[in-house]
């Protein structure tokens, strides 16, 4: 096979991250998309270069010339639509999470056993400078690893499926947070043994969101078997442009790591100009433009393996196996009980 | 009364702190010094041109020109310390913690109430960074604060009684962490209602230092009466020199303060120099080296606030009067509770 | 003499700078400012607490209370005024540059030759990044210096005789870069031996303030004696805020210092706040606010100096003499002629 | 054409640049390698998985799967070999500079004029973040660009052949500052009108390498007939690691660039590990290590265009054509005169 033929589920922001990573993708073929949001899905497809759309998932499904489905739709309707395109035999990349519980991911995970392939778009386990840390890691850089932090926080989702709890299966912590603990779980490749969480309880409960019905603050605490604790964020209440930050560490050695806002450029503007990170209100005044946003947040590395496994067969990387999205939502949602019941949670091994 | 007459408690790291705070005060006397380490004693007065050492720390006590007596011995001590210069009519400041236990600490404030006053030396409170940030955030920069993070971090204390919990109280919490801790109550001027926390065991449950008896990990949660939470974290397992950062979240702003390493100075040396910060383990390579390190974290003008409060007989600032040392140290225990009880733990309103 | 008496000539921002400074130091005491804006200087004396407004510079001159003089009106004034105070027997401190002309500086130094003292007021020689520089250096931590790059720059000065050629003796090379040269000049305590400069040429030749008559843009480069070079800045074409930067390179290691952006801290701000740094023109978005900004620019310790120098009767130090001024005012010159002239200039030796 | 076919002139470490970028581009295939240093070159082929190796020249040229050769030998060795490359009927691409000499630049122009191209591989005018500095001028981020600053600087040259002058054409200004200098020209696109420049002459005369007969310290100001002025350097003794900065400085808005040390990440190793960034003496330490160095400086990205530009017959961007090449030298030509006489030079205009 020369090319993969790729179909994209979704038109809104997501999508047009795996459509970018599409495009630069020399072994990948952007066949179609579909959705239900008509004029937008016109206008991604005319933006990418894609020569069809379909409103109905059923007719794209059919195609013959696509092998790879891209789902990028609301957390709610991952595991449909994964179970569709696996049922109609294509390979199936969906984004975090893999779904709103774990009920739905085990199905899933089951359903892909079945023959097609299904991937964990974990976009951080081929983020460039979090790639760097685990080779420094295996390096010695840092000695052994010890403790972890990692975070995900900006001012608030753009997408109305974020902001309720029964479209996106909780709040900051799934949607966000979600990056940390998935990074955290391919990183130390150990079995967690606790799990600790607090969360503002969304609605009233909230710090500053109080129309989000999913918290809009979270932290969690794990614990692995070997002793490494991880701590991670993601919330809601951090203005000024997304902030990922990740940091290592060990017994003879410390990585920090800016993930956002880790730019080379330093900018002073007066009248602002288009861009300069995702979720920033403005762009007057001093800024970190990011050079290449999205390749530093991993996508095109992320759907280039992607690609690769399907063309060549090979096994998808640790973080971004369908497993790991299932244990990825496992640690959320033990996140969320010991909120909930405001006590540690043990984990059984995986 | 012109200048105020200090004896110090103390001749090892922390005395340090205090005698170099009192030289830069016009308006206090290094007048004695008083230590169980004769040697130790000897090179500390003559480094800071203390005329007088006393190895029996009555013989100081019943010195008249001594109104106020630092205490900077280790935490174990400090009750009795205390308790025996208030009584011999001195005004005292305690290093952090106030004392190792919270009934220790009570007895130590009731003693204060009788006449003379009791100081609780939180330096951070008088950090020049972190005055700016209270300026900040009453001047409406951030908005209403939400959420805020801090922590002191380094690769291990030097003194062997930070290494073991019948001397210190504990581990790195106590000892580091409770900066985090009494700057955050200081700063937020809010009822705590929760407490959660989370720390390595000591000995061999600790991640690096299995030779410390105390805990050389811990983070700890605080939730306030109005909604606010406080992530306060205390480690030993940080190299590459002291790490104090702040974090303030708030509606419409983010500061971020790093106390510790955030100097004008970047530095590349090969032979290396006499001193970059406290805790570095080299001055080789690309290091910040502090410009006036002891300033940065408060000392100065944290004496000379003490100094000014006994002068003019004046009240002393939030965040270090005796009673904030209580509950600090109240805070401290609680998350060594919410550890071992693996649950959340509710605080009574103060 | 227990406490030096002052008073200080103007009442404009360089005044606020030396005025701030005297309040700092227990052994100066504020008597009195001179000026000839009536209102500014009686808010100037409000403001600082000086008790006594003079419009007539003889009749403060004839106090008695008096021993020291800051002058701190626009550069042409300095020689006529500093040759006034001295010959009414004050010491006498003159903020940069000494004089608009290398032959009024000589006069200055020739009249504080016959008793009293003139100071050149050369912040930047106490500036504590700057003081640490050396220290460093002295300390062998870059080895050999080889190389310095000095500059300050800003968006244009507030003062309508900072515009003008013929009030401040030049433009942006004379009113900021001179910072730079007296700097360099006081930390490679070397013979110059040959200068080369270039600068916009005023007015329409500006490459943004055609409205200023002195130059906007300027660079300068000393050749020492030694070999060492040092490519000095100062330009009014810089915006977001004084941006002051010294670099050392040495045979063995590099020192990188951000003076009025190093800031320990990092806001962002929605609404804005009250102050960041000198010449910024926006508080909101992510700014760098200063700690202690004239503390970071040497003006505290300077005048505590100098005003030491006058009570212990001390030389003062190197960067500070009169004769300092002097060789940064002729260096100015000389890089102003060879602009001019298109050709490199040599020095005589001092 | 599906792919270009590829031949490499040279086996040293600017050739692993363009070997490490043809194997990221799938429209080339590396088809051999020519180098007089053949146990270099066995390495450089095994490495790079490159299948056939020459000693001479002439064989690899012969080849008719090669359309495109990259000429990485030193300086002094350009002009010959694009010769002969140009008359075998290949394209060409040619590391800076262009020649040591302005005329063998010239002859090399003329020779690709006949029919063949010749590409300057200046990899700063693909740099991610420079193309980025311009999209944000394009934008109007900045207003009017009136000042740019550019360096390239490093402890030294690796090479031999980069330490003497008649290898290397010169020293610093040649081998580093030309990157500076071909960036300027390529962003501010207007003529030059006056060249000033200082160096330090080589051998006894230089600041630290006594031991190179080019300068190892060399600045050099460009002014525009527009008015903005460039000030460009080049220098050996700056330790620490590779040093390349940008800024640029407009009426309405500030850019800085950290080209080599921008990194997202900040690392402390006590054991160190395998690399930080180029010319850097030490992994131990704080460092900041690249994540892709490599794409950082350009590289892969023009290889790519200069591959493209040979498939789709397109022309090469302004900056990286033959012309700019020799006007890039022509400018050093320029500085380097003009330290020898000490006075500006006048250039006519292109």
């Amino acid at each position: 096979m020369e090319k993969v033929g790729v179909g994209i589920v979704g038109s809104a922001f997501a999508a047009s991250l795996h459509a970018d990573a599409y495009r630069r993708c020399p072994y990948a073929t952007l066949v179609a998309a579909s959705s239900k949001a008509p004029e937008e899905l016109r206008q991604f497809c005319s933006r990418f270069g894609i020569p069809h759309a379909y409103d109905d998932l059923g007719e794209m499904l059919a195609r013959k010339d696509i092998q790879l489905v891209s789902i990028c739709a609301p957390n709610f309707t991952h595991k449909e639509l994964a179970l569709a395109a696996l049922s109609a035999g294509k390979h199936v990349i969906c984004e975090k999470p893999l779904a709103t519980t774990v009920e739905d991911a085990t199905a899933m995970v089951k359903a892909a056993a079945a023959g097609r392939r299904l991937f964990y778009a974990e976009d951080w386990v081929f983020a460039p400078a979090l790639v760097r840390v685990a080779e420094l890691i295996a390096e010695g850089a840092v000695g052994k690893v010890v403790y972890v932090k990692a975070k995900e926080t900006h001012l608030g989702s753009h997408s109305p499926f974020a902001q309720k709890r029964e479209y996106c299966g909780g709040g900051a912590m799934i949607h966000l947070g979600i990056h940390a603990i998935g990074f955290c779980l391919a990183l130390l490749e150990d079995d967690l043994t606790e799990v600790w969480g607090a969360v503002t309880g969304g609605g009233e409960a909230n710090l500053v969101h109080k129309d989000y019905t999913g918290e809009d603050w979270a932290v969690g605490l794990l614990t692995f078997a070997g002793g490494a604790r991880a701590l991670v964020e993601g919330n809601y209440v951090t203005v000024g442009g997304l902030d990922d930050i990740v940091e290592v560490y060990g017994s003879d050695g410390v990585i920090k790591v800016d993930l956002s806002q880790g730019s080379p450029l330093n900018v002073y503007s007066r009248p602002g100009f288009a861009y300069a990170v995702e979720k920033a209100d403005t762009t007057k005044g001093w800024t970190r433009p990011a050079v290449d946003e999205l390749r530093n947040l991993g996508y095109p590395d992320e759907i280039a393996h992607f690609v690769d496994c399907v063309r060549r067969e090979q096994p998808a990387k640790r973080g971004v196996r369908a497993e790991d999205g299932l244990r990825a939502l496992e640690v959320v949602q033990a996140i969320y009980r010991s909120a909930e019941e405001k006590r540690a949670v043990r984990l059984s091994p995986r």
